[in-house]
């Protein structure tokens, strides 16, 4: 579609209330585009360059699908979630990261992902009692870089240095995502994400196209088709193993099942695939707050997703949540704003 | 002064570099006060009202002070310190928060502010080790609470229901900031903070102009200067008891000593008095990012804080900080925008 000058701020997409005021503004921008490829949604500058960072994980995971590395090293479908997940390291994701490393024949000094301690408070005061360190695996992108360098291996590529740039496996992504969002990735355009694999940056009108691809399949050859098929099976099957005990990614497809794929990323970056509906999603926060970016995908599910009952009833909870004291009483609320709910009608 | 027209949205006045792109932006406003009382530095809307969030504990503990509770029951100045703390819940705070407590003839099951966990992992996880849920005494904000049950109990007021708006210790508060503030405070503009207080709103000019009365004692009455200049000793002192380990608060005020006297609030609120320039502070980020908030108030004191050598390398260190990724290295920056640098130059 021609693009509307793009606006010089982004418009407010979530507000948070405290009494009769609004305390706190996220500003954002939001593209959602449509089974035919269209852009049906461009709220604020969807044109800008946007890092994915972790939301494009399950295309960071094709090689290890597309290149048989993950039927020759028998990966079970929650070892395959893992692979596209940014999880809690909780004992259940750090157990199958050591099974996925063990089947390719390699340990967790192989992993370059640079060591994290666990998210939940139980996790984490467990490896202090033990008096360990936090390590590699418990990063949350270690189930990602099991996966990279099981292809790296299947493929026969050198798997010291798999996570640079330059690397084939890595190349081989960046061509993916550059079909994929129809956009050339180029280097001054890729930054180092958390755990040191390169992030590359496209329109966020990109990201969209490609998530709307992974819903319907549009453009794509059989084997590719069938890989994300195989990866959206694997995580609407274990949502638990793309992030968590009560995270919102796996709140999210355990109540919608396959209705939906979402999956976070760092700085306020979120992208979804609605395969019912035909739609891909993807959204920014200018600030970076996940909390905002949580919001905004949540009332964009209540828009578009196509959600009734139970599952419609857990999202909307995710799109309204009252903001509390800590004696527990409601004292404002994080919500759409107006503008956004225009965008959304 | 003379207002210019409102922007319909707020500076970037902090950025965050990754690779060669700007990745999250936070749009802000900041309002400087000189010792004259005339703003001089107005940068985004500062007419618009601001919940204040902990930022103005000092002024919330000047009854303490004035009423004399604080010298009847013998509190000491690491106390005085504490009771205009947003604390981590370190032992040594839950030590004097436990003395000041007994000091005044009451207990633990005085407090009204909630339970929180401490902020700290190791605090977190002893109290998990030994199977105790979290605590009142261990809120962030139990000092403060502590600070104002004493002030009720030396004045003779009710001590259940000290933190409702309409308690008289609460309506004293009240009067002291609209006097500095120069603002009516009016219920139809007042939230419920996390501790369960009431939180005033008024716009960031009179937040700043506030903090230079606290910067110079001007149109103050003698006791209340006195009590001013008493807290703002205790803490430069004490900066370790105003927030606790690696703490930003904690971190300047040890730099700085008396010639800096700042604090943080909740959803990016940040407000400073600079005794030694005789400017008062106020910001707010709009998103409510204390990322933001902390750099923000780095640079203005850089820029108007007259510090030198450690002092000020320590300051700038806070400033503008690398963003690294999990093995450490470096692959972008937090820093002021170019607006705001320009603001401030």
């Amino acid at each position: 579609m021609p693009h509307p000058p793009v606006p010089t701020a982004n418009p407010v997409v979530v507000e948070i209330t405290r009494g009769d005021l609004v305390e706190s503004r996220h500003r954002g921008a939001l593209a959602v585009v449509d089974r035919t490829g269209s852009t049906v949604i461009g709220l604020g500058n969807i044109v800008a360059p946007v890092y994915p960072r972790s939301a494009i994980k399950l295309m960071q995971a094709l090689p290890l699908i597309e290149s048989g590395a993950a039927d020759r090293f028998g990966l079970t479908d929650a070892e395959i979630a893992l692979s596209v997940s940014s999880h809690n390291g909780e004992p259940q994701h750090v157990a199958a990261v050591r099974s996925m490393l063990g089947k390719a024949g390699l340990s967790e000094a192989d992993l370059e992902c640079g060591p994290q301690l666990p998210a939940r408070d139980e996790d984490r005061c467990a490896l202090l009692a033990r008096g360990e360190p936090p390590r590699r695996i418990h990063n949350n992108c270690s189930g990602k870089h099991a996966g990279m360098l099981a292809a790296a291996m299947h493929l026969g590529l050198e798997r010291r240095g798999y996570v640079r740039h330059d690397h084939p496996l890595q190349q081989r992504i960046r061509a993916t995502m550059a079909e994929m969002t129809g956009t050339d990735l180029t280097t001054d355009r890729c930054g180092i994400d958390g755990c040191s694999v390169p992030t590359w940056a496209a329109p966020l009108e990109g990201w969209a196209r490609a998530f709307a691809s992974v819903a319907t399949g549009r453009d794509l050859g059989a084997d590719r088709r069938a890989a994300i098929e195989r990866i959206r099976r694997a995580v609407a099957a274990h949502p638990f193993m793309v992030a968590g005990s009560g995270r919102f990614c796996t709140r999210v497809m355990e109540a919608t099942g396959a209705a939906a794929f979402v999956k976070t990323g760092a700085e306020g970056v979120f992208c979804a695939a609605l395969p019912d509906r035909g739609f891909g999603v993807a959204l920014k926060i200018d600030d970076g707050a996940s909390r905002a970016a949580e919001t905004l995908m949540a009332a964009v599910l209540c828009a578009l997703g196509g959600l009734e009952g139970k599952a419609r009833a857990a999202v909307e909870t995710l799109a309204r949540q009252p903001v509390t004291d800590r004696n527990g009483n409601p004292v404002g609320e994080m919500r759409a704003s107006a503008e956004l709910r225009a965008a959304l009608a």
